[in-house]
């Protein structure tokens, strides 16, 4: 244990792990852990959709001639299709185009601009608005508030989801106007929000244009054969009496192909509404011709369901991978904590306080590429400097075996040299 | 000719035309001539598409894996497609997703919350905005604008495109930020924009921050083999001085599939790197796997245009329709005008002043639907109640000779109603 080392034993291992690293780096390894994004098999599972709809098979089952404009909120088909995923009625349902995270950027947008059904008035005449950011979380996301010049103040994130007296205490706010959420394997933490955070996130009390962004991004994507089950928040909304206050989101990228994908989003019946009129003046509509082609590869949600199974096998052997290098590297030394999560993308590893940075500088010289240190905070910013975020999927096992076991090494090596300094 | 003819000659006239009217309107018809859409036999010409890209044939050009994320531009080929379309360098371009409609409210939506390069604030903190709208014209760009609680100024069009008159007296001010236009075959009057126009438009003088809103929706779209070639805005601009002036857009959702296409924006490079980066927060990138789709079926500008080239084939003896049963009908009358485009999906009627209306509804009653009356001016509203859009790309010929027979005689109807009712 790093704490209970003696000055003399620090050093030796020091030396050590300096000698092992001058060894690898004249390796010239070019590794990368830093890509979110589906690997190749994963992309060939999808394979047949490449060749779909095929020529004359244009109609849906209702006999719409996909090829032309129309159905400005998705094919009927499509909407059942997510209503599944989303668990929610049908009607609740607006299909969109390739991205999910541009379906929340135009919600927040439509928010600023006209403001929401049940608000007072648009954000941009209410002065200066502040939207949650559990952290670590997802750096697309941030972005998306950054842009818009919010105040982003970042909440904890717990084995639960978001530290919720925290929540609580800042939404009580009517300056803050939501809260980012990926319910579902949270990026990156892995976590699932639990029944009580649900619930909380419900109830509790806020501004009336307050809008939970619950990112369904991982909702399918399971990793063990008994998913923890995730908890009903539209239902939880309804039941606390502020139906309008969820927008869920979710997409078809990572699990046909990434970017070629249908992204869909679900809410109350006058969010809805109020969405798909100021949609239809943006478009006469989404590319239906998509839309068909998942359906006919997916068939329904039972068709998906084997498929993400196919790529758990996939990614499986990836995550475990994962920990096996972190435990037999890293574990029993008090150095590290990560993530062993049961689904999603990634793996989240916590360092000692202040060398995140430090220890994702010394890996990239190892040739080991990490995404940014403090990119799952608001504005880039760990105010720990301690979260680094491992993405397993895309690289084949041996280059993760080899990151891993680079990751590790460095992780050991800044922790020890800080110890040594202070 | 009505004004010449005596009260007698009208009453007998109106007697028959009456006759006439109760005649058809027994037949039950159902015809539409209000949706600019392909048909059905130009969708069939791009069937082909819908095997591609084929499996295991992800890959553009250049290796890219389509599958997968990334190119928030697009694909380089893809730019290269639209270089030719919108006749500008590559670099100016960026691909967009299936709707050049969106790209045209983002990049205004754009400019209202954060301002454009060249600008002095954002719209939306520069108090009322105005952006100017030549009528007839298109009623989804007006509706864009009317969303954002511009006013509207309509500005006349003439057959060489807007009076630059009225649009340079108009665009002096600096409240106005801006004009749609549809340079090529506009909708719906089928001009073709002059040279003077372009330079004029050019050359104006105006806020720094006003956007010519250049939609080229039907670039390619020729009835007749030797086309007016259109002007060079975005040089045309440049030359004056005013290179941040125009954003131009096209899309392929006319050429293959409609709302299944790619579209496009082009301009200046301070234009398109504003853009870029927020689009690249909006969206992680647009779907490729349609790009290629397209590139592998169109291949280049020269293949594009042999395929442009079968929808003619298949238009021209529509737009032949419509021309000859208005001129059998209306022809030497003095009741009506109307163009006779050499591309484009319209042909644009004008009857006397304050009959579009009636002319509609009495066209609706014989079973024959048209674009509602106004629907070519701002907020719907026709000040003249005198211009009435014909789509006649979708119907079939049988069906185009009787909805125009039955409009003439309602034309002629209302019109005689008119002149006997002063």
């Amino acid at each position: 244990m790093l704490s209970d080392a003696s000055e003399q034993e620090l050093t030796q291992r020091e030396t050590e792990l300096a000698a092992r690293f001058v060894e690898i780096k004249a390796r010239g390894l070019r590794l990368n852990m830093a890509r979110g994004k589906p690997s190749l098999e994963q992309l060939d599972l999808a394979g047949p959709m490449l060749d779909l709809p095929g020529n004359n098979n244009f109609r849906d089952a209702e006999g719409t001639d996909c090829r032309s404009y129309g159905n400005i909120d998705g094919l009927p088909e499509m909407k059942q299709f997510f209503s599944g995923i989303l668990n929610c009625p049908t009607e609740n349902v607006i299909i969109g185009g390739n991205s999910s995270l541009a379906m929340m950027h135009d919600s927040l947008l439509r928010a600023y601009i006209w403001g929401v059904p049940g608000g007072d008035a648009p954000w941009q005449e209410q002065g200066t608005i502040r939207f949650l950011c559990p952290s670590p979380g997802y750096d697309r996301h941030f972005k998306i508030t950054e842009l818009f010049g919010f105040e982003l103040p970042p909440v904890d994130m717990t084995e639960q989801g978001p530290n919720m007296d925290q929540v609580e205490s800042l939404a009580s706010n009517p300056s803050v106007k939501g809260i980012w959420c990926v319910p579902r394997y949270s990026n990156p933490t892995g976590v699932t929000y639990s029944e009580d955070v649900i619930q909380r996130l419900a109830q509790m009390q806020t501004a009336p244009d307050f809008r939970i962004i619950w990112d369904n991004a991982y909702a399918e994507h399971h990793l063990v054969s008994r998913s923890t089950p995730l908890g009903d928040i539209l239902a939880a909304c309804n039941a606390a009496g502020h139906p309008e206050r969820v927008l869920m989101f979710a997409s078809t990228s990572k699990m046909s192909f990434a970017g070629g994908g249908v992204a869909a989003m679900a809410a109350s019946n006058p969010n809805i509404a109020d969405a798909r009129t100021k949609i239809g003046v943006r478009t006469i509509g989404p590319d239906k011709l998509n839309q068909l082609r998942q359906l006919q590869f997916f068939r329904d949600l039972s068709g998906l369901r084997a498929h993400m199974r196919e790529h758990a096998r996939v990614l499986k052997p990836k995550f475990e991978l994962v920990q096996e290098i972190l435990r037999r590297e890293l574990g029993g030394k008090h150095i590290a904590r990560w993530s062993n999560p049961d689904g999603g993308y990634f793996v989240s590893l916590d360092v000692p306080d202040g060398c995140a940075r430090q220890v994702i500088a010394v890996a990239k010289e190892a040739g080991v590429t990490l995404t940014p240190a403090g990119a799952t905070f608001p504005h880039g910013l760990d105010p720990n400097d301690r979260n680094i975020r491992i993405a397993p999927t895309f690289p084949a096992p041996e280059e993760i075996r080899s990151a891993m076991e680079v990751l590790a090494l460095c992780v050991e090596l800044v922790a020890i040299r800080q110890r040594r300094a202070t």
